[in-house]
């Protein structure tokens, strides 16, 4: 870390924390967790980025961050940021200006700069940032690291500093999509203000359709070249890619910043702000001054115009499993950031403003890299969108990005090499706070017989094949088109193979409402014991049937050219 | 209506009203509809109580209004309203005061003064009010009527002028609740901002549990005592009622008016009032120019203080079905109102103002009434409140409370008498909008019989008896606690009793992922001919089990003895 020491604001005794890391529990057992310093940690003072604003130390973590040591994680320290949260640039810090990891030249990307660098130096291997207008995503793709920016409401946020209220989520930085997940699973599991969806989805479907943007406006040399890369990676891993009209998320990423939706801003910390304007950053000062000066009527007008857009934008989105977009159209220098403090940082918000604002969640990924004539070149990332509560659908296409491209190089000079790039499956972060439900499946609905489409249009995901305990016998149906019909017979049954499925509560449901006759569903005994909802018949249409037990299963029938 | 001339600002053609009548057809047909004239109505210019503020006639319906046509509903005329849809007392129009439709001494309740005095008089069976603060609510009480303010965004509320945008809804009256019932269906049958979630519930369970608020503040003379009478007849009904902390519900209803949020009523209509304060209505003009000066941080800090509030208050219904309020504390006299035009409208909007803040649904009933030395009695009415999408719980407990409760008298000195009151069963306004499924059912199930309380719980709603077709045989089981199963057997079968069930596709889900062995579900055949969703079981238990086809059902099984 020494590369970068104004990541960290206050680091905890190492001697504690390797106590701590050798006696830890839980499905984050081993990981070292950096937290954002506007997101509580018991014993260390909130500063948000401005040393007078913290009134003493925490008295108890956020409940984010509760979670996360819960499920095992050690905390190390708490990392720098731009002040209150406002900035995607990392430069906005009394505690010194955040530099990308590989390149000192360059910003680290904010507001949650200092989390991210730590993931990429190798000195925490989950980290909290939070995001409103792109801060867990922006410096995600500065640094090459993985950026997990939920659904917002998902992850309490309480115990964490206000930027836009409205529009703040809590999110993880890691250098994989496995750690990642499985970090967002530990604060997504419980506390959040918004239930799931009883259909939540729990993967994307194989010919995913993905929209692009029709323009890329403010992108750097060799960015959008990088964009189309990427894009057509998808599209060669047999996703439909296509383009969509993108003037109306960029004019609510306006709204954001240009428009009266900062009052909130003002609303969070502007009491303070006005009290002490010599104790704030100039720049982070002046927006948050600017915005006590907008009326509730701009932004009563605002919020209806920001709905009118959202509503416009996912009725672009309709047919379309997710949004693609490049993280950031281009990565400011130290210099340029100091030389237009405003402009530059607008110009890196291009692509990550408007989401939050139209409720969507994100994955921000690496995705190569561009030669920008420094030492060294630019990481490059793409963040995948999805609709409210299709986390899990993000995270398959993001995973879907990341197979298909280079890992990113570890840091010029480091010590600590990236992890690899292990790949979530499946998502957990919808398993966490959705009830899901294994469907034992033995003929129509296996993978690449005629019906496996109907599962994955409901999101459900494929667990692998199973079979039942040997006490079934088969029929091959009287039925059009053939179907198998399990039937159980006890003593002198046979193993009969399928595949499981999981799927929501919600889309069994409507599952079972399509189902025809003579085909039912109920518990189904497997091999290793369990009981699972499976496919049976009608016992009158078993009778009708051919018996065909001795194929062991349906796949095995059909290849015998029955 | 020569008795109330100005509740309505323009009437159609009476001939062309009669032709349109008497050619109608769907499930709306005969009924006649009227207008608040804050809602577009071809043809129609649309004042929001403001002459100066139409520029012509409205070129198109409303979307609310165009469905109500779509389902058979004929217009007769748009209503008078407090100007902007701002008051709750019926006083602000510059088309006249709307007085009470019994006694001219009392105000009509407002905004949508004009629609609620129109049914009540008999001169229109449906009308359309919006509801911001309790508009839909208030003059439904005074009046007699029923009011059914709907989950915000399930009516589309296009064309419509706003007040609060975040918390107008489009509402209907009626005079009883059947007629209201199928109106909202309707209405809520498409074009809505939100999507109903997949477990919506279709009705209550009988041993409801109601809250009611620990403190009645402001209530007039005897008002008090009404609304207990109309809880003790829910509790003689079977529900449970007890009450509930209510003082954060009164605090978030003074934010509406008495804090930031009034800012939105600037941003709808500010600019015209601001621009003509001669031609609005004093109390109201006063009213919406103040709110040009509230600042956007302090919209921003109320809608953060109302977040809380919603959080703490849902969090005090947890455990209830609904809450149930007096609708309104008192009912003035216009000569109350003119004397404190303020003051007086804010006591009367003391149990509305809080349910579109906290995003309820809410169903106001009358229920008695309440003598107050002036000639005649004042009525008295009721709101069952439940949580967003639960309409159909709302509606099931308000019929219950005019079940319990002497219909309402006919306005002095009228000719129309009010309808008789009809009782919705089921409530409509669900199922125009979720996808439910029949599930027929044949033992534990059944009404009256161990496990009917898991259906009541999942929000089924009962519909009534069935009976499979005669190719069925069934067994008592060797399961514990005995359970009948079903088996098509085809020819020589018999016809087997059960009931039929309605449920949202997500309780069916829920319902399936904990059915135990060895029961199925299925198609069953009903000797109606249909193929319903219902209970089978495994041929293996079926076999093992004692054929009782002869008794034809469970319930005769058991009264047997066996």
């Amino acid at each position: 870390m020494s590369a970068r020491p104004e990541a960290f604001i206050a680091l905890r005794d190492p001697a504690a924390v390797a106590a701590e890391l050798a006696a830890s529990r839980g499905p984050l057992a081993g990981l070292r967790l950096a937290v954002k310093n506007n997101v509580d940690v018991a014993g260390f003072p909130t500063t948000a980025g401005c040393p007078a604003y913290a009134t003493g130390p925490a008295g108890s973590d956020a409940q984010a961050v509760a979670r996360l040591r819960a499920a095992g994680a050690t905390v190390v320290g708490v990392t720098n940021l731009d002040q209150f949260a406002t900035g995607l640039v990392g430069q906005r810090s009394p505690y010194g200006g955040v530099r990308d990891a590989r390149r000192a030249t360059h910003v680290s990307g904010g507001s949650s700069s200092g989390s991210a660098v730590a993931v990429a130096l190798g000195a925490a291997d989950i980290a909290v940032g939070t995001d409103t207008a792109g801060s867990g995503r922006v410096p995600a793709a500065f640094q090459g690291i993985v950026g997990v920016k939920p659904t917002l409401g998902v992850v309490s946020v309480r115990g964490v500093v206000p930027a836009c209220r409205s529009f703040d989520a809590v999110t993880i930085f890691a250098r994989d999509l496995d750690t990642a997940d499985a970090a967002m699973a530990a604060m997504a599991g419980g506390g959040g203000t918004r239930g799931w969806p009883l259909d939540t989805p729990l993967a994307a479907p194989v010919a995913a359709r993905v929209a692009v943007p029709d323009e890329l406006p403010a992108m750097a040399p060799g960015w959008a070249e990088a964009f189309r890369a990427a894009a057509d990676r998808l599209r060669a891993d047999g996703c439909v890619v296509e383009p969509i009209p993108f003037a109306s998320f960029l004019a609510a990423a306006r709204l954001l910043y240009d428009g009266g939706l900062v009052a909130e801003r003002h609303a969070a910390v502007g009491g303070f702000v006005d009290a002490h304007p010599d104790l704030v950053d100039p720049t982070v000062g002046a927006i948050i001054s600017r915005a006590g000066r907008v009326s509730g009527s701009t932004l009563a007008r605002d919020l209806a115009r920001l709905a009118a857009l959202r509503t416009e934008c996912l009725g672009l989105l309709t047919g379309f499993e997710v949004l693609l977009v490049p993280t950031a159209p281009g990565q400011p220098t130290v210099a340029e950031v100091a030389a237009e403090p405003v402009a530059s940082n607008s110009r890196v918000g291009t692509y990550t403003n408007f989401c939050n604002l139209f409720d969507l969640c994100a994955v921000a990924v690496p995705s190569g890299t561009v030669p920008d004539g420094t030492a060294g070149a630019a990481q490059f990332g793409v963040t995948v969108l999805a609709r409210a509560f299709h986390d899990a659908v993000a995270l398959d296409l993001a995973r879907r990005v990341m197979l298909a491209t280079p890992p990113p190089e570890a840091y010029a000079g480091g010590a600590a090499p990236l992890a690899e790039q292990r790949l979530p499956w499946p998502a957990r972060i919808a398993d966490a706070a959705v009830q899901t439900v294994e469907l034992f499946v033995i003929g129509a609905h296996l993978v690449g017989q005629p019906l496996e489409r109907e599962l994955r249009s409901l999101g459900a995901r494929w667990l692998g094949p199973a079979r039942t305990a040997g006490a079934y016998a088969l029929a091959a149906l009287d039925t059009a088109p053939p179907r198998p019909g399990l039937t159980r017979v006890g003593g002198g049954g046979v193993r009969v193979d399928g595949e499981v499925w999981a799927l929501s509560v919600g889309a069994l449901g409507r599952f079972l409402a399509a189902l025809p006759a003579p085909m039912n569903l109920g518990r189904v005994e497997l091999d290793d014991g369990r009981w699972v909802i499976g496919f049976g018949c009608a016992t009158e249409a078993a009778a009708a049937g051919t018996d065909i037990s001795a194929h062991g299963g349906w796949r095995n029938w059909l290849a015998a050219g029955s």
